[in-house]
């Protein structure tokens, strides 16, 4: 948390992952971000992981820092009072972001009715409006037949790297929007898909000219490094490191760190490359492998630590989450980046902010998710000037809900 | 491309793919981005994918409609000229990003004594400073030991997917900064930690408080989908599908298309479990699959599009990169996203441009990478105010190098 964007807010319609990861991280640098969900919770609700009382982790660590209201958007009432939230006044106010699609009177043009300098960020699976999501468009990225041994069978990725990626552009398109709005007056709708995301950052990387202009395609090459040295190997004591040479100079310390520099260099002799190039080292990446996997079994995980402390070796060791939370030292509250919160209905764990230093915006400790509904009252009165008695007639008619689902 | 970054200028001192992207992200809203390499290139300018004559594909794709600048950094003059660059006047300008460690000189508070309000953006391995990439961090984040049938060997992800997350992070971060700057006069530093990155996004997902609060971690499940229904499956014609249900909606129209939704509710009677909701898919999922399994070893994956056409069923294709660049009509110029376009020192391909639409900043033809030094001579005249005869003096001392290496 800091407070660099304390005068934006921002009205948020979402669910998942990508939508609610842009808005939260506009809400770990200080905007008022209003998520609202219909009033018994939207789809995300009970993602997994949940608590065995079924309280969602997920959802919890996906709206930290905002504030909640329950509406119910299945009706005209509640459909407006979105529609006044998004168009109040305010110059950091008027600000969308959504990756539902739109609900009768919430699409663009009625909320350009409403203001006309409206900020609105949807994001979509396809480009044509159809369905997708995190799975179907990595199904289609090429990746998951290049993910692990090959052989024709597809290996999904489990972090939702479509998703999150789309939620930083969202981001950054929502900042540089209200840039062009500060300085023009001017809103206007930002669109994404989720295939576009994909499809671009295939582009970028290049595996689409990689087709196009060698007609090659990268195989499934397990854990090796694509066009380097890197690999993952067994230790004496039954963990896994990876070991990476990028760089002439990781290579070098390579060598020096695990004594081997004279065998690797009878490698680059046999194998007729220059192991001082990357290229050459991925070509007698499976004889370097050879060497240094007999030198891995013959050490335990401590003993590789040893050696390499120091050295420039760039390696890293493998951990499930459980020795990630348990064991890694960054993963703790040592690391600044992290505080234990205690989440209202869950309790205290540790919970990371924004991964994003401001030196012009000190880091304050993280806020919890809010309670499904927890703002309502207060967002209606703050926002929308309603009287005490009007949200009391919303309640009773069911148009709002707090925090008791009431 | 769009024009709506057009007075923003960002100098770039990067390599691989985190900063890279985020500088690319900008110069694609219209920003002049100027990446400073090494007169030789930097250490990613021949990584691969590459053409057969050894340009590189990737250091293409990634710096896109920036314009580079080739520099002596490792000599003092060299990089008093990048401090200048940096440090320059004019509104939009004195913005630095970085994922490389500071040269001398380069510092921020070198850079703040050449320009009060500068911004400089770092991107670090580990936060304190020690080295870490994608691979190091993707090891340690737990992932790799669930991706896959499990069994305790990792599997890592092919998509760089902490590179493309800290870039937009940094994109997002440049902007923010930028506002505040625009607001208040200060400049800032900003530093984020790849692995950070890695460890808010572990927390983010619900994985910490998974283990913090149950005590619990998510298994390795192959392609399954955690919580709910997904899975893959063959079909009738060695293709392989992705067919996910994870709202009741999506849930009726599977069981609707395929013609099983009698025989699935009897798996929901068998297996005692509520398949409207999503832990009660995920519960049942083997017998789910058993019969999705059969159906569609039944059929073609023409077939099976067909049966799914306009029936909310929530289904996707694998494929690999030959068969998405050659097959599939999301990657081609049909998209608005791509347009054929020539890259200089490799020839004419499909080149993504910002997967993002911007209403009020029409979309234009993405643009090349440039050749390394195309515009070392143009950014000194124009930014620095250099004469020809001082360009020429500095090309002669080695200090600077057009685009023949010179």
């Amino acid at each position: 948390m800091n407070r660099l964007l304390h005068d934006l807010r921002i009205v948020e319609i979402s669910a998942f992952v990508a939508a609610p990861l842009g808005g939260m991280t506009m809400a770990q640098m200080g905007a008022d971000v209003i998520r609202i969900d219909p009033i018994a919770g939207g789809i995300d609700f009970a993602r997994w992981p949940v608590t065995k009382d079924g309280a969602s982790l997920y959802w919890a660590g996906l709206n930290k820092a905002k504030r909640s209201l329950a509406l119910a958007l299945d009706k005209p009432e509640g459909r407006e009072i979105a529609r006044a939230l998004i168009t109040a006044p305010g110059p950091g106010a008027g600000i969308l972001l959504s990756n539902l699609p739109p609900l009768r009177g919430l699409d663009f043009a009625s909320l350009k009715a409403g203001r006309a300098d409206v900020i609105a960020l949807r994001l979509t699976g396809n480009r044509d409006g159809s369905a997708a999501v995190d799975y179907t468009v990595n199904a289609a990225s090429g990746f998951p037949l290049v993910t692990g041994a090959g052989g024709g069978l597809p290996v999904n990725h489990v972090l939702p790297a479509w998703d999150i990626a789309a939620g930083l552009y969202l981001a950054t398109g929502l900042l540089a929007a209200e840039r062009h709005r500060a300085r023009t007056g001017e809103g206007q709708e930002v669109v994404a898909a989720l295939a576009d995301v994909m499809l671009a950052t295939v582009g970028n990387l290049g595996y689409i000219a990689d087709v196009q202009v060698n007609a090659h395609a990268r195989p499934a090459i397990g854990n090796d490094l694509y066009g380097s040295f890197g690999r993952d190997f067994p230790t004496a004591d039954g963990r896994r490191v990876m070991i990476i040479a990028l760089t002439p100079r990781q290579w070098r310390a390579l060598g020096q760190a695990t004594g081997l520099t004279e065998r690797l260099a009878t490698v680059g002799t046999v194998m007729e490359v220059d192991l001082d190039t990357e290229a050459g080292r991925y070509e007698a990446r499976d004889m370097i492998a050879a060497l240094l996997g007999r030198w891995c079994a013959g050490h335990s995980l401590d003993e590789i630590r040893q050696a390499f402390a120091g050295t420039g070796v760039l390696w890293g060791q493998f951990q499930d989450f459980q020795q990630l939370v348990r064991d890694d030292p960054r993963c703790s509250a040592a690391n600044p980046l992290f505080a234990e919160v205690n989440q209202p209905g869950i309790g205290p764990y540790l919970m990371p902010g924004l991964p994003l230093d401001f030196a012009a915006a000190p880091r304050l400790p993280p806020r919890p998710a809010p309670r499904l509904g927890e703002h309502t009252d207060m967002v209606l009165a703050e926002v929308l000037g309603l009287s005490a008695g009007e949200i009391g007639r919303l309640h009773d008619d069911r148009i709002v809900a707090g925090p008791d689902g009431r």
